[in-house]
C-alpha cells in the first residue's frame, strides 16, 4: 500500500510547474485570505473578537511515519489531523495552515500531489484553508512541519493546567485502535516480506475488525465538536489530546495542574475491534489502551458538579465519552486502579509513533 | 568556528531536563501571550485594527545550511532572520516565533542551548517572543521550520503583485556581501582542510573586510524599519526580500506583476568590502550582486511621482536605498543594461544556500 518512492521521469521544469500549479489548486481561498500562496508571507483578516490559536507539529520520516505502512496521502491526511487535534484539545476552530516540507530528490511530483491530496483533504472537510508554504530538497528523508491557527473566545480555551482535585477524569471515543492498527500495518509488511508469522496468521480472521483499525491508525478524526463543546460550556477544568499514549498524556496535564490522579482500568473504552485484537494477539487490551498513541482523543478533567450537563449533553449531541478516573492529591502521584481492585502505581509509557512500541526516553525528551 | 555534534555525555533525564528549561528559560512572554509554550497550542491576543501576517521557512543540513561554515547559533540567528525578512518585505511587525526542530542523536543539548540563543538573539531585538514550537528526533540531518506571526494595518501590506510599468525599482542596503562571506569562509574551510589554495591566501588581505562580509553571511540584517517606511506611507507598490538572489526575486516580482524590468548593472549597490573581494578574487561584482542570495535587503517598486519623497524619508532615517532600474512592459523580460550602455537579457541565477553557487533546477523548482 505504499506508494513508491522512484526517480523522476518528467524533465525538472516540468515538475516545477506542477508543484506551482498543485500550490495553485490547493491553495484557493476564502475572502479572509488577503494574500496566501506565492508571496513571502500570508495576509489574513483576524477572527473579530476572537483569540489566537498557534499550533506547530513536525512529523520525521523514520521517526513518526514509515512510507512502509503509509502513504503519501495517509501522511498528509494525518499531518493535518495531528494540528486539527491539537486545536480540538484548546477548544478552538480550526482556519489556516502552513506546510513546510523538504522532500528527498527520490519522491516524485505524483508523491507530493498524493501528501497534499491527503492533507488537504483532512483540513477541508474541517473548513481549513492552505495559506503558505515553504518545499524544499531533502538530502535524505521527508520532513513535513505544519503550523495551524484557529481561534477561541476568550476565557474559553481548554489549557493543561486547570485540572484540580476531585475533578473526574474522562476521554473521547476508544483508546488503543491506532496502535493495534498500526501493529496489523507493520505484521502485515513482515509476513509479506517473510512469508508470514504466526501472529499475522491470526490477525486474519475478522477481516472487518482489521479494515476498521488500520483505517483508525491511518485516518483518525480530530475530536474538534467534542473539544467545542467542552469550550463553548465550560465543562472542562483541562484538556489534552492522545496523541503519545493515555498514561504519558495523563502525565502532562497533572504535572501542569500539580496534581496527580487515579484512573480506573475497568473504565478504559476499548472497542469490540480492539479487544478482538488483543484476544487474538494474546495481549491485555489495558496495556495496548494505556500505550497506544495517536488515537487522537481528547483527554479531559470536569468538576463533579458539571457532571450531569456533560454527559446530557454529549448523550444530546451524540458524542462518546467515558469517565475514566478521578484527579488526586499530587503527592499520590499517577495511579492504575486494577480490575483486581487492588491500585498501583500508574508507568508512564510513552508512543513510538511508527512502530507503537515504546519510547526511549530520548525520543520522549524531544517531544514536547 | 563549526560546533561539533558529539554523543551525548549526560544522561537521558538530564538531557530531558535541560530542554524543558531551554524552552521555560526562551519562552517567557509578555501580557499578550495567554498561553504559550507547554500546552498543545498557543493562545494569543490578536493585534487589534491589524491584519494577521503569517510565514513559514525550512531549513534543511546540507541544503540550506552546513554545520562546517556556521556554530548552530548561526543557524538560528539566520532562520530567525530569513522569517523576520518575510515580515519586512511584507511591510509588517513580527512578533511570534514557533520553532519546529529536528535533531540526530549527535547533536548535543548544549547545541540546542546554542541554536536557542540564536534564534532568540535575532527574535528579541525586534520584539518577537517565542509561543510554541515541536522538537523531535531525526535519523540523519537537522531540520528547522519556523513559524512567525506579525500584524500589518489594513491596506498597507506590501504584497508582490503591485509593480506597474514606469514604476522605479529600488532595493536596500548593498548585494552580494552574503555570497562574498559565504565563499570566504568556504574557502577558509578548503585552505585549513588541504593546506591553503591561491585563491583563500588572496583573500587574506584586508581581514576587516573578510570578517565585515562573513559578519553579513552569518549576522544579516532583515530590512523591518525600511518595509514599515514603505507601508505606513504607501509609497511602494510591490515589494520582495532578497534572499535567492537578486534576479531570482526580481523574476519573482515581476511574474507576480505581470511586467518585465531592466536592471542597470552600474547602479546596483556594492560595498567597498565586496568589490575587495571581487578583485581579489577576479570576479565580476556585478555577477555576485545579481546571483548573491541571503542578503535579506528589500528589493521594491515606487511610482516615479513618489521618488522625492520616498528618497528625502529615507535620507532623513538614515536608510540606505538605491534606485536600480524601471519597470517595462511584459514582452520585454528581464534586462540587464551593462556599463557600456547595451541592453542584454537577464539570466535568472538562483543561489544555492550553503554553497553559494547557482542551483540546479531542481532546486529552483522546490522553493517558491
Amino acid at each position: 500500500m505504499a506508494t513508491r518512492c522512484s526517480p523522476l521521469v518528467a524533465s525538472r521544469l516540468d515538475e516545477f510547474r506542477l508543484i506551482r500549479d498543485l500550490h495553485r489548486r490547493f491553495g484557493r481561498t476564502g475572502p479572509s485570505v488577503l494574500c496566501g500562496i506565492g508571496d513571502d508571507a500570508a495576509i489574513i483578516r483576524p477572527f473579530p473578537g476572537h483569540h489566537l490559536i498557534l499550533t506547530t507539529d513536525l512529523l520525521a520520516e523514520g521517526v513518526h511515519f514509515n512510507l512502509g505502512t503509509a502513504t503519501f496521502e495517509d501522511v498528509g491526511y494525518k499531518a493535518a489531523v495531528a494540528n486539527l487535534s491539537d486545536i480540538a484539545a484548546m477548544g478552538g476552530i480550526p482556519h489556516y495552515v502552513l506546510v513546510a516540507l523538504a522532500l528527498p530528490a527520490s519522491c516524485t511530483p505524483v508523491a507530493v500531489e498524493q501528501f497534499y491530496q491527503g492533507l488537504m483533504g483532512a483540513c477541508r472537510s474541517h473548513g481549513v484553508q492552505l495559506v503558505g508554504g515553504d518545499t524544499s530538497s531533502s538530502l535524505r528523508g521527508v520532513f513535513i512541519s505544519l503550523t495551524m491557527t484557529g481561534s477561541v473566545e476568550p476565557r474559553r480555551a481548554l489549557t493543561r493546567d486547570g485540572a484540580r482535585e476531585g475533578d473526574l477524569v474522562y476521554v473521547t471515543g476508544t483508546l488503543g485502535d491506532s496502535l493495534a492498527g498500526l501493529t496489523l500495518l507493520a505484521a502485515g509488511r513482515t509476513s509479506r516480506s517473510a512469508g508470514g508469522t504466526r501472529r499475522s496468521r491470526l490477525l486474519l480472521h475478522g477481516d472487518r475488525y482489521r479494515r476498521a483499525l488500520i483505517l483508525r491508525h491511518l485516518r483518525p478524526t480530530p475530536r474538534l465538536k467534542e473539544g467545542r463543546l467542552l469550550a463553548t460550556h465550560r465543562l472542562a477544568t483541562a484538556a489534552i489530546d492522545v496523541s503519545d499514549g493515555l498514561s504519558g498524556d495523563l502525565a502532562h496535564v497533572c504535572e501542569q495542574s500539580n496534581v496527580g490522579a487515579e484512573i480506573e482500568a475497568a473504565a478504559l473504552p476499548l472497542s469490540p475491534a480492539c479487544r478482538a485484537y488483543a484476544a487474538a494477539a494474546g495481549l491485555d487490551p489495558v496495556g495496548i489502551a494505556l500505550r497506544g498513541g495517536e488515537d487522537y482523543e481528547l483527554l479531559f478533567t470536569v468538576p463533579p458538579d458539571k457532571r450531569t450537563t456533560l454527559e446530557r449533553r454529549a448523550r444530546e449531541a451524540g458524542y462518546r465519552i467515558s469517565r475514566i478516573g478521578t484527579i488526586q492529591p499530587k503527592q499520590l502521584g499517577l495511579r492504575l486502579k486494577g480490575r483486581d481492585g487492588v491500585s498501583r502505581r500508574l508507568r508512564i509509557l510513552s508512543y513510538r509513533h511508527f512502530q507503537g512500541s515504546r519510547a526511549t526516553q530520548r525520543e520522549a525528551a524531544w517531544s514536547h
